[in-house]
């Protein structure tokens, strides 16, 4: 277990386990877009950067695959929703969706599509999910369900296997739907089943992709890529109307260039796993810590009495503290991140073992 | 007139005169962004760097101002008028304004704003426009026009003084509308005018601007900014449905504080108009090649032959090449960005002379 | 117990029991409409009848109340809800609410509003069900609660007392929120309390109302009701851009006072309780028959063995016919009319239990 | 030229020349309402009498006419455009359009339809009209035009012939574009030609129609007819979701079959063509009054002094008055109806005559 790759050990800087948005962009994308900045470039997406990107996206889904740039994981997921279904048309989620509870009711104003929630055990949804609403098929007096929506890694933490998203998607399919992935963290999904992120899109029968760059070193910056590539007609309009063209697209692409192209992407996510694991393992061995999901990508939720979770919380303020996830419940989010450091994880464990123990 | 400022002169790159938005970012932007990248920082503006920058734009508007960063000028416009329009309600603009003929019918769609465009000189709207439609006030057949939007510096490269603003301003307060000014390029306009941003916006009784930062030097980035408080009650909500609320939001906002706080965007945009003005000057004295708008800011627009166009395409393809504004009427657009250099200026102008000639 | 007072009980048209609004209209109704059929009358409402219609409602519902007739109740659902709230902000509701199972997504797509659902015993909403949100009050991520929305009666034939409803626009308005009663069949609620209109609207507190006709009695026709007329601000816009204002608006408004000056609402929705109560007592004696929820308005729900509900419907085809409210549970809705007779009810029974008896 | 059929001409109730939806329901359409009432029907279309109109309509369109009855012509309009435009996709109609001026931003908002508008003579849109856009074809910052919709008869009282028509569906599928055509008085236009309805819609190539029942001698009712039947798949869906599904659908389809199974459609259209073409003689003979548009349908546009208008309207207050059409340019519309009487005209006329006198 390495250290983060190019942060130097010694950075005054705090960091905590609040968020992996919470962190900055890696040094190498950086550095990629100062050497993209030079001279003049065709804005909108026309310029050498988004080619590389787009074939960079191609690799790693395929030769049909047909990616767009977004600015973030939001808009990815509202275009794709929007490009993907018509006004009466719905989407089935997870209760936990990303979509259903943190885009301020994007989906259904901006997308137009009306969400179905199922509620699910650690997040993940089951092919039997899928028919619930079959019985008001054709009934215009109801969203006709179009696209089924899983998050991969989830929303707590846990990671659909291959033949699990292939399940959903034979299932969806079956139905006449899409399968969409909110991949927000799909990098970290991927390392954690050691599979090509082809393994648990493409080849597993998935339709569209929310591709999540954001949360995984850049300074900003996630994708729509559509597998089925007719599924992408028109979807430039999509983007350009929901305000996700970005006008120095250059800046946009060069920083998927330098995740893509060789293994930033994959060393970024493997180490915010890696803390999440060791965090895990830390915290776990705990009494009185009691880990919630399992800890598959890079997020532990954690059950713990209300007061070490407010002593933690007293002893790491501002950018250093962590989201309560249920306060009833006395659940909590830690999130590790591409930058986060082996003493960042140990000094933490160290103190929730000592607030856990009142 | 100097050379731009941090962009040696023998720098090998391509520049052209296709848009501001063709060149890249200013160094001190870029350095700013990699001096706010240590450690972790509060996602979604919740951070030290937001509050600078928030605090730069109260002080150029004034400190009522309620500034909201957002990812690009299409996306400032639209939640912008989203914000001050209910459902039926409508906005005047002109006929060229970007909002009519360049958001791909966002502000239809996404905002819900009928546009009643009106037809100008210069692109400049005139005070009597507004009452076009008075007739159909209260009648509820017909969407009523809430907030009229104009363009500054406007899409034709013209600038609007702080009386014809006001005069603006007082005749849309008057019929119960809001004045939105789209400032895509407001910092063009204001050094032309030699004015503070303020004289023309908060003091000439504008309501809402989206300022723009990504045409004067930035990666990306422009803003919303309210300059009557009241009406940004519950922006930020619309800001996040509308896909604007960056995650990493301390990159978004590090810039803007590198721009606003010195001088950095009046250098941006004089140099950018000052090379317009000298290639307007070169260029006008040219036989055969007409200036046909006022030269106010970064933009010139020319009739020439049609042959002539052809071979300066020929003859600057690529990131070089410029705008056909109206291809039956042989004009075409050429824009000044901030690293424009005087030698691009003097080249391009004897090209134009040449080609002119036949 | 009297027939329905203006068919013949010898008609021989057929009626079930499948929904009050496959009954025809009322005869008072119709005769309405052709006394006001002669000559021309001021379109789109501005017309003695509607002067007439508002009057009425303004009777029934406090002189502050501001009414606007609609062709539905899905239209006038859709129009209040966008009325009363800004795109970024959503409804309670319940699981089983017309508007989310019903409208084909139209609240979200349509008024933009996210519902937020609640699982009821009954179909009713109790006051602790408002605060379930409230942690996310303020979070810029999450679609804002604004109104609660209540159906009275319930789509499950359960009534709200004056108190319940008081209790739960109390809790509301202490929230900031507004409370919305969809009244489809708010005539058939009064009349179970024996109540008049106001005292479970106006009276306890609620907000806006959506005022059925269309299940009582009319040839077609709802209407909005705010009941703080501040609300109803431009209300005319939302009705004309959402398709529900009427063109020839005297025969949407005559039936309305019709049914409301004197006391049709009232012997239609009475009528229609009865029969209901009568059907109920009927059944619930039959072995092998669970009345499922409490039968306070005009429908029945009911629990009966899977070949039972084979063979009635069978034997009761087309128009007679009656919704399997869930397959699975073997759950039906029998629901009466103002048309409703007793000999049908009867007739009904009888080979319920029949059929019951296998 | 007979009187009006079924009205009796001792009438003491008035009539004047507002508009053809100032005008009642022709008796036979009550009559075939009061015919319809007994006994229950399945809800929402699914009974014998939208068959019936169904077939009807098919009669007239053809037998791949796919017809779908909705409560009125903007709900028509809106939702004929909803479904056959994408989000980013626009329409090209006139600039006098119903779709433009008098459906309060509902194309745009909530069709999600940007209108480009072309100033017509007349009122009729020209082949020549489509092209205006096409630079844009394919630039994603611009909305792509999708559907051209003109009026047939137009709002200024004029007719498109067969061939005329034929040239815009010829011209707009070259285009990639659909034909609509707003039939909200088509009867009137194709009594005009003399022909069949199929021969100015089917026949022309025309795509979808608004066909207009209200202004034609309904109490309500107006259809979206799709010529070609694959563009009204789901749209279902669409009508409902946008409010215009009837719950006691028989109401609406049978005025619809008593208004197309015979020549109902015909002797209606044709008495009021006739009405307004005695009315143009008569006051097209009157020094001082200038008839402004061809009168070709049931409209008569006229310019006369403002005294003259002044006084008319002085002496036809209420529901007698016409509209002054536009102020500045003392243009006013009389408008004939199904229920106009020789003597109203006559009447009328003289008093314009003795106005126009001073």
């Amino acid at each position: 277990m390495s250290s983060v790759p190019g942060v130097p050990a010694t950075d005054a800087a705090l960091r905590g386990f609040a968020s992996d948005n919470y962190a900055g962009a890696h040094p190498e994308v950086l550095e990629a877009i100062a050497g993209a900045n030079a001279g003049h470039a065709a804005a909108y997406g026309d310029d050498r950067w988004t080619k590389a990107a787009n074939e960079a996206f191609r690799d790693h889904f395929g030769r049909d695959a047909d990616p767009y740039l977004v600015f973030n994981g939001s808009g990815a997921n509202v275009a794709a929703i929007d490009a993907t279904t018509r006004g009466f048309e719905a989407v089935i989620c997870a209760e936990t969706a990303h979509m259903n509870v943190d885009e301020c009711g994007a989906p259904e104003r901006i997308a137009g599509a009306k969400l179905l929630t199922v509620a699910t055990e650690h997040g993940k949804i089951t092919p039997d999910d899928l028919s619930r609403w079959e019985a008001r098929r054709g009934d215009d007096h109801f969203a006709q369900p179009r696209v089924v929506s899983i998050t991969q890694a989830t929303e707590l933490g846990t990671v659909y296997t291959a033949a699990e998203v292939e399940a959903i998607a034979t299932a969806a399919h079956e139905l006449g739907m899409l399968l969409h992935v909110d991949g927000a963290r799909l990098a970290n999904a991927a390392v954690a089943l050691g599979a090509p992120m082809r393994d648990i899109t493409t080849d597993a029968g998935v339709d569209v992709v929310s591709f999540g760059g954001t949360k995984n070193g850049l300074l900003f910056g996630d994708a729509v890529v559509f597998l089925r590539p007719e599924l992408g007609e028109g979807f430039e309009f999509v983007r350009k109307q929901l305000g996700q063209l970005a006008s120095k697209g250059r800046f946009l692409a060069v920083q998927f260039e330098a995740l893509l192209t060789g293994d930033l992407w994959q060393r970024c996510a493997a180490h915010a796993n890696r803390m999440a694991s060791r965090l895990a393992e830390a915290v776990g061995a705990v009494e009185g810590v009691e880990i919630v999901h399992p800890v598959e990508a890079n997020a532990v939720f954690a059950r713990l009495p209300r007061k070490a979770i407010e002593g933690l919380l007293g002893a790491w303020p501002g950018e250093r503290a962590f989201y309560v996830w249920d306060a009833a419940a006395n659940e909590v989010r830690w999130m590790c991140a591409w930058d986060t450091q082996l003493e960042d994880v140990d000094e933490f464990a160290a103190q929730v073992a000592r607030y856990a123990a009142g």
